[in-house]
């Protein structure tokens, strides 16, 4: 396995839990570049290369809260509840997940088949042997290490590696130009006019966390559509970018404006440089990711999988339904159709399926779909899908009624029935960030201020 | 090949030279990962990642111009004279100077060995058959390529991986931090007070362009040393940095500060992710660079060479130096000793000797012996290295006496025997950095103001 995010770790759960009950399980190892499990959830200040002169994974942010209500990814056999004693509110931010993420596999006790501070540096099948070589760098030791294996599961994410197209004029900007994924303490921008680039959900994001920091503007634009929410007064959304000359942006409609910072909201890539050319996923960021049979059986080679790989509206528990899925393939309990041809037919239909949906409704209500069919092939724990494509719903509702307030809603957990409290504090109003602050049952004034 | 930066292109010119006598020459082909020769030289405003999710090679900054007079790094073969048609002044910025070194493989001709966006992913050596594979990605059309060679050559630099360390309460800064090899646009930081961290060339000169473009102050910590110039008035240097909180700094005296932005002037690594094991250097950075014979040769696989990964006094003929010298083994006229005791012995002297350099003026002397000792092995046109090693002495008093205007300075060419004529503007009040303007013969009131 490469990499413990919440797809690997949904991975090593699956296999635990099989054992747990009685099943002869294989030798399980996984390699994790990071010294620390949680994936994109496991926060740094670094950006752009580490300390050990990797490419830093983490894409959040200080004052990141989930940006979809946590009902719509709970673990199945791991509720909100049973971690933390008692319901919690419905967006939590960063910290709050990850000690939820790491609960699970703590209680799991899988911690010792993970290899910290390896990163993948090379796979490669042969075809003869029919097994994988790995190679992969120790990083604190700085020694290669080569093993084989008969099957190889890709959890490296694909929200990492930035998508970083250039603007006229960049090049003598006098300013900061960034992408998301370099994008850490919105303190930086208090005062700041800001340009964002896209209008997805980190430019959505990213600017609203600006707004609630106090920027002095955020400006958006887009090259296919604004994003349309009811935005606070200094927030306006534009047309796309045509050049910039110093600090003078100009959009494509010929109007300008001075700008101190760009942040380039442009989504990200799958990369896989470890991968041998013939082992490599090729796809866009998509609901339903070219070349996977079931979303996770490489078509080419089904003794190789990926996790995790299409966008996302379910995360955990989609990667939960992948990982119990994949784990019963490994084990012989499922049967993985033999031929390209029926494996790449499989693929076509969900492509259709996914260009058949209408509207995001109906997205949402695809990829719920899939994540039952999933289910409905394992024992993982099955749950009311329908419940959550409805969390889902209401979600983007309330969004449309008010952008900078839709996280002060709670919604009923379908996995334990139970309604979420309404959280302490506004969001807009909870400056802080920390596990503590989020966990208090009742507002502290001390909560709106931070040391600074 | 692996690098087109300076190193790479002194070893292009050096075969293309030696065939241009009519020598008979292996095929040369050299793979490097940018779209454009130069290394460090070729200026992006992007940090992080590029748009092929590779590492940034780039360590360069708007506004750079050389740290050392160019009298110091000129081509033996072709000189500033030569290209810029008459004298130009000694501190050029980074866009003459990268004009300048692209002149020299313009005019020789070996554009066409260069395969550009192909970086080198792993490299392997077979002792049976004493050939490398080299695994190389051509990144325009994301496929992989595997050739093999007789002979390779390591030119990939050592100042773009940066050493980046972490001190306490990084996590919760409210502000950016940066190595340097992400500093671009000094305009970021007008206004701005500013911690630097390390004492080198780095923080010397980041913290100067900071002072030139209107940061607020300039705070320079030093783990070992300060470095002691004498420093305009809004520039102090302190003890090292011992946490921060929110946006206050406390260093090692218990003084504390608040600070905006905080930029992490701590040098780089020797990085190979490419190299097999057995392959891959390790050294520190220093004048005699660990495990190379004559500076070059890897000591215990003579068929593998490293170009410019020792620290840095000389440059540019220096590279020059190595690169007919490691000509000159591939074609056979140099025997290199055929045991890696006699090598290894050779590195242990350089490293005595470079040990025993009892100050700077000495080190100077160290690296210039050096390039003499290469140059005389070799049909590089030898040069009046104490007249070099003179420029360099005097370019150290002149920024003991005026470290905000020892750019202000001239020099006497070694290759051409003229002097430089003195710049038309002094560097504080020279706010551009395009080729035309320094080019210029003379000041023009414009030039003191950029378009912002
Ligand atoms: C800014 C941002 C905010 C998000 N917010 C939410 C949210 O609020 N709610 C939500 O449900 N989802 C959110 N997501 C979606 C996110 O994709 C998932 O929550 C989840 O992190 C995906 O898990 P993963 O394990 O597939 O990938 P990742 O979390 O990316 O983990 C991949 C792991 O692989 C490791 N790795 C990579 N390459 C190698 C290698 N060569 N060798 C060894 N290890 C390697 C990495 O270090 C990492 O630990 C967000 C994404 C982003 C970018
Ligand atoms: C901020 C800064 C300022 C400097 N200023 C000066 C100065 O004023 N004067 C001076 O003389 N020197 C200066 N230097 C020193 C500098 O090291 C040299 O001038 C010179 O650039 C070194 O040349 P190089 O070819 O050895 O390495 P680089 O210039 O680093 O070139 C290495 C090349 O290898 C390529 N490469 C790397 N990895 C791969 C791979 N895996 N596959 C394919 N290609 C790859 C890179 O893209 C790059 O083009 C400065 C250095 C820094 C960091
Ligand atoms: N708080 C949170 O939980 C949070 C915050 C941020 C992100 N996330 C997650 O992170 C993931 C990634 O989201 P994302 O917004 O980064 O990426 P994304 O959803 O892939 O969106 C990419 C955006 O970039 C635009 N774009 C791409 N190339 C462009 C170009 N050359 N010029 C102009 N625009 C360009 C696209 O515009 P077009 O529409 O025109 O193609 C699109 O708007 C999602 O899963 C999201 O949920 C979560
Ligand atoms: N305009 C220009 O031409 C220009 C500008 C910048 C750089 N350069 C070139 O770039 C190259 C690299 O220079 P550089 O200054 O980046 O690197 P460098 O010369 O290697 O210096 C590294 C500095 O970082 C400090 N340091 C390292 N780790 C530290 C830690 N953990 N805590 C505190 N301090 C730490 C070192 O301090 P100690 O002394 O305590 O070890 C040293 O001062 C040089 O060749 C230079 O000429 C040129």
């Amino acid at each position: 396995m490469i990499g413990a995010g919440p797809s690997g770790l949904a991975q090593l759960r699956a296999f635990q839990s099989a054992k747990a009950k009685g099943a002869e399980i294989p030798e399980v190892v996984c390699y994790e570049k990071q010294s620390n499990w949680g994936g994109l959830w496991n926060y740094t200040w670094r950006t752009g290369l580490d300390e050990h002169g990797e490419p830093v994974h983490c894409s959040m942010y200080r004052y990141l809260w989930s940006n979809g209500p946590k009902e719509g990814l709970e673990f199945a056999d791991y509720s909100f509840e049973e971690h933390f004693g008692r319901p919690i509110a419905s967006y939590p931010p960063r910290a709050v997940m990850f000690d939820y993420i790491e609960g699970r596999v703590n209680k799991a006790g899988v911690r010792d088949w993970i290899r910290f501070c390896h990163v993948a540096r090379r796979i490669t099948y042969d075809k003869a042997t029919e097994k994988f070589t790995v190679i992969v760098e120790d990083l604190v030791n700085d020694r290669e290490i080569t093993e084989e294996f008969d099957w190889v599961v890709v959890a490296s994410g694909h929200f990492s590696i930035p998508n970083v197209p250039e603007f006229s004029g960049f090049d003598t900007f006098n300013g900061r130009v960034l992408h998301a994924h370099d994008f850490r303490d919105a303190r930086e921008f208090t005062g700041k006019d800001v340009l964002l680039i896209g209008t997805s959900y980190s430019a959505e994001d990213i600017g609203s966390q600006l707004w609630k920091y106090g920027a002095k503007s955020i400006t958006v634009a887009h090259r296919t559509a604004p994003m349309g929410f009811k935005w606070p007064e200094n927030w306006k959304e534009v047309p796309i970018l045509e050049k910039v000359q110093g600090n003078i942006a100009t959009f494509k409609d010929g109007t300008t404006m001075r700008v101190d910072a760009i942040i380039l909201c442009t989504g990200y890539q799958h990369h896989f440089p470890f991968l041998a050319d013939d082992l490599r996923l090729r796809t866009k960021n998509r609901l339903a990711a070219a070349d996977l049979y079931k979303g996770v059986v490489y078509v080419t080679n089904p003794k190789l999988f990926y996790l995790g790989m299409q966008d996302q509206w379910y995360t955990f528990n989609m990667f939960d339904a992948q990982a119990w899925y994949v784990r019963d393939v490994i084990l012989g309990r499922i049967q993985v159709p033999a031929s390209d041809e029926e494996r790449r037919a499989d693929v076509k239909a969900r492509e259709a399926a996914e260009d058949a949906c209408a509207d995001s409704h109906e997205a949402i209500e695809y990829q719920g779909a899939y994540v039952q069919e999933l289910i409905d092939l394992t024992d993982y724990p099955s749950f009311d899908i329908k419940g959550a494509n409805e969390a889902f719903f209401e979600w983007k509702d309330h969004k449309k009624q008010d952008i900078m307030g839709f996280r002060n809603h709670a919604y009923r957990s379908v996995m334990t029935g139970t309604m979420a409290p309404v959280h302490h504090t506004p969001w807009k109003d909870a400056l802080e960030d920390s596990l503590e602050s989020y966990l208090r049952t009742e507002p502290e004034p001390s909560s709106l201020q931070e040391a600074s």
